[in-house]
């Protein structure tokens, strides 16, 4: 009876994706609203998946040589406007601070919708000579950008997210360096989050403001569209000099010196909800799963039930998971739904037949697949079974990524296939900002990247009939 | 050379203690101005200090059942005026947000001062029954407060801070957790940080806005000023009724909960600079240093030596410890001065001389004492070292704050004694507001508080001569 009601609160995704994933962020008591239009609280289940995404990360970061810091959240208007392409694409999206106490204040300050000119300001200041550099410097914060729409986790007024910035001698090591943390990126997607990427650069219209280049992870939701899950951005030296920022390179000579940022954000969290999510609610990648194990006593009124339960816990607990045990007194089918919806990865269940036999139940969250295991094996078969959810959990998300990737040669077949199928639609392009106007109008589609991995589909742009040298992805983007 | 310019860099502690503080926040590269007046950058080694607090206490959190969440960093102003005491207390500090993009704000939002209002608006949505009590709450977050004056982590007008904020269904529990609170504050103050505090209540002036009751623990710098270094407020269920807080309790009644808040800040790093520091700059607390031990190699341009301090450094790290080996090429003065203003705890030497003994000098930041050690002893002798350098700064700290605790028994004293001695001035008091008013404008001292260890000084209050029942603190304070 529990069960049956809990499930019926979601809404299956196949009927309204966009409702299920409401739904699920709502019931699995992710996120809540707050009295401002666009602008969420993250609860604790929500932010202990932040959490685990953090610790993971930045340890990822330190790897490399990254140091943290905090800069201010607010950015003085004169600061703001140093460098002209990145404040025309923020300025629109700003919140502005204008009084301090009852005061007026003589310049107002908007609330960093990201911190380049932040850290540029700083870089001025503590950037003496190339012994100094390359300076790696990364801020786990929150920003804010005053945006019209708003979906839980995709888009929000405010959000948590990280922003690295480094500066380096030379434009080759600051180049490299954009790439090895776009690769850490995509590495932690695939790795810890089972999420499958794609690779590539930005067009010169979807890049970063302020960015010469602009690297993506592009991911593959449930319906076929796409997501941008982090960037990584090369800025030359373009904002070393609006900052006058220099350094005194091994000639003795003052130079400027190159510039990179990288950022994910809780967008991540959404990605993780619309790629392995079911009907059901929640699939957590077992790595960052704030519960990985659920033990469910049944039966545990019988003697000896709610012992033996604890005692599995506790040896779980003991070999580093991450474990919950219920022993409320609600039904076993509203805790099965239950944690289904909060997609714990791995639910053991322990009754007396079992107990009886030395043995109890594993079963995971991603396929529902049942093993009997021997009571002296748990912690064993526990890492086992998490390691074949996060296996599975990948392998089903690669597929639909693999299943959706299309070629076109023409507008009207890129369009078609768009309509019929959703996905990733691989043309030639020409590289010109006119023919991606026309995708867009045409087909309602953005350029998601220009793949790293390349393949030569045709001579010529689809879209124009001109010479085309690259092959780029088409999409619909959240 | 070396060592003499780096020491003189900083102004001597006796000769100007508000200079020396800032000297060593500037000189140990802990902080940095920004371009806002009063808004402070955190740099690496500042902000590791703090990531090591946050994982101490964070855990120590966890232990008490308290989860962490994520709420907005902007207030409607219509939230902020529901609660009476509140709103008055903080109106005046508060940086207004007036303009969203190019739009005019139909409602100002404050950027958070502090969030009870955001929190009771969350809890009004998410507390139904007393099957959801106690709901213990936490955030880690940067507040702003538009204060006139500013000074390196004492008062910034942003800083970083966590705010507890707990619910519970008596009023009984809610007041025996605020007071568990300020015993994790006070035992981490004095386990961890090393510095002694003393525990108790402030009086009604000194309570924070909208509180029935706040504690504090004090702590004395070594210029014999207090410091707040943490509070832990009891609100009673003022609030729940401002915000319409209910729910069902085991008689099936809709009461409202009692609430409690605690929070400590980055103020932390200045009790520590001001508690431990001396001439040669920080002396940071083994527990919460970035690097714990640093390795120096003596004459590493023979033979062996820089190879014999790699495997001293691998050896400490394996062990657990945080380490750094400085094998530049900067002299041994250099780097001797340089680790005692960034005030590493231990310190390893080990010259080609030690090497053929079989041994390598330990030398301890706090009391420059150094013990010749066996090097297979390294890792036991590291860890003892450790401790008695905690033990030694806890010690010479208490010391500081027994040594400056002076009775008075009229005004005319209490101010002869603070002009004299500084410290604390215990005292007796009546309990009025007019009393604790004269006490300043007379003697230039605020309470500080009403310690849980009271004494009988007296049968009267000094100020008014008044029967008097409690002791009270008084001090002049950061």
């Amino acid at each position: 009876m529990a069960k049956e009601k809990k499930v019926e609160q979601i809404t299956d995704m196949e009927v309204d994706f966009a409702q299920w994933f409401t739904d699920v962020c709502k019931k699995a008591q992710l996120i809540d609203y707050s009295s401002i239009k666009g602008i969420f609280i993250y609860r604790p289940y929500g932010y202990a998946i932040w959490e685990n995404i953090q610790r993971v990360l930045d340890a990822e970061f330190k790897k490399v040589g990254v140091e943290n810091v905090y800069m201010p959240m607010l950015i003085p208007e004169s600061l703001l406007q140093k460098e002209k392409d990145h404040v025309e694409g923020f300025a629109p999206e700003c919140a502005w601070v204008t009084m301090g106490g009852s005061e007026e204040l003589e310049e107002r300050y908007c609330i960093r919708p990201t911190s380049e000119t932040l850290f540029c300001d700083h870089f001025k200041n503590v950037i003496q000579s190339h012994r100094d550099l390359p300076m790696k410097y990364n801020q786990w914060c929150s920003v804010l950008r005053w945006e019209k729409t708003s979906r839980p986790f995709l888009r929000h007024r405010e959000f948590l997210w990280q922003e690295g910035h480094t500066m380096h001698a030379t434009a080759e090591e600051a180049k490299e360096f954009t790439e090895q943390m776009l690769n850490v990126y995509a590495d932690f997607c695939e790795n810890v989050l089972a999420m499958p990427v794609t690779r590539g650069q930005k067009t010169d219209k979807e890049k970063f403001n302020g960015a010469e280049a602009t690297y993506t992870i592009e991911c593959m939701m449930h319906d076929h569209k796409a997501l941008q899950a982090g960037t990584s951005h090369y800025f030359g030296d373009g904002f070393a000099k609006a900052f006058d920022i220099t350094f005194t390179d091994q000639n003795n000579q003052r130079v400027n010196p190159h510039q990179t940022s990288w950022g994910v954000s809780t967008r991540l969290i959404g990605g993780i909800i619309m790629t392995h999510g079911d009907n059901n609610g929640l699939v957590l990648p077992p790595k960052i799963a704030p519960v990985q194990i659920v033990v469910l006593p049944v039966a545990q009124h019988k003697p000896g039930v709610l012992e033996a339960a604890e005692t599995l816990k506790n040896r779980l607990i003991n070999a580093g998971f991450r474990v919950k045990l219920d022993d409320s007194d609600n039904s076993m089918g509203w805790k099965c739904a239950e944690y289904e919806m909060k997609g714990v990865p791995l639910r053991v269940e322990c009754g007396p037949r079992d107990l009886e036999n030395g043995q109890c139940v594993l079963v995971r969250r991603n396929d529902g697949e049942k093993t009997v295991i021997k009571l002296e094996d748990l912690e064993r078969a526990a890492a086992e079974q998490l390691e074949l959810v996060h296996q599975g959990m990948f392998h089903k998300a690669k597929q639909n990524l693999d299943e959706h990737i299309f070629e076109a040669h023409s507008l009207e077949e890129a369009k078609a296939v768009q309509e019929r199928s959703g996905g990733f639609v691989k043309t030639m392009w020409c590289g010109e900002l006119e023919c991606e106007l026309k995708m867009k109008e045409a087909a309602g589609m953005s350029s998601r990247c220009i793949p790293f991995d390349q393949e030569h589909l045709d001579d010529v742009c689809p879209i124009c009939g001109k010479s085309a040298q690259k092959m780029i992805y088409w999409g619909v983007a959240y």
